[in-house]
């Protein structure tokens, strides 16, 4: 079995943004040199997300507006004494935080629309994600 | 390591439904002779989720009248230009889109509730699922 | 490659309750001896979810009301005929019920605030979480 590991680092100029970044994961995917396995890619900070949608501007529009409807950022919560990204730390739950990719033939075994994109919800600072590859 | 992987096809015929495949899973399960290992059940497009849940009929009426409460599919949405999808998009990330299955002694490791179901949100065409199964 | 589960046990004293998993997952991953892989942790029950996030109480408290505010607990729901929990197999969706974590150099391969929770959304009796490592 190999494994391959790497971190991307992030820091996007607004609090909350999409980025996409499927040909990063698929980089790392060929260098891995894996052909049959899996890829996970997950965020190594608790305010962000690391999804697989569809590369359409208006649908990402969508999504902000329907966690700020759901869960309004800049409402009261609990965890805001000091901190004011409660709602980031939720958000990235509903959005379901993580992604295991399948890897065939040594690609990312994606259907015609799937794109990886990295989450931001509290941005504007640096932030990891790793990317690990297991497989033969 | 093995590796084997399936593309499952479905055509549902209503727009939302909710279709059962613990017995296709865990079919593909068996044919991939693993004994240890993971089961990747992804759907290929982005308006359909598969989750694990209780196979019962109510609860699947509860999960769809939630996610119409909270993310109305006839609502206006930037996506819906030539499309009509756009609630279909985020029902999938709501409810988490795809689960990776544990393999103990070359059978899906269950609870004993645990059920495996495609969700469709945007039906009545051809769509896949990929079922990947690694491990030894 | 190599492959270790092993079954972890709650019985929380509340209904809804968070408990903080970290140190025993992280017993498992190095029982396994595994170096390089992934961790697949998957609750065994249906109204109950396995999420990564930060171990502050006020943000326990703030998840909690945002999913009674969402899907009220005591609200009618069609599978509570003879149940009361279907809120709770609703939530474990929202929250997405699963993680996979990735290990290196035979640990969780964690950033600084990376948490795991058990979160029991039906509980005071017993349930049983499924921690499988693959990897070598």
């Amino acid at each position: 079995m190999k494994a391959h590991t790497e971190y991307l680092t992030f820091k996007t100029e607004e609090k909350v943004e999409f980025v996409r970044i499927t040909e990063k994961v698929a980089g790392v995917v060929a260098k891995s040199g894996v052909k049959e396995g899996f890829a996970l890619v997950n965020p190594m900070h608790i305010t962000a997300a690391v999804i697989v949608n569809d590369n359409e501007g208006g649908l990402i529009q969508d999504y902000i507006r329907t966690l700020q409807k759901l869960v309004p950022y800049d409402a009261k919560y609990a965890h805001n004494v000091g901190e004011d990204n409660a709602a980031a730390h939720i958000w990235r739950q509903l959005m379901a935080h993580q992604v295991v990719l399948p890897i065939t033939d040594g690609k990312l075994d994606f259907g015609t629309w799937e794109q990886v994109f990295y989450c931001e919800f509290d941005g504007q600072r640096t932030k990891r994600v790793l990317v690990k590859v297991i497989g033969e």
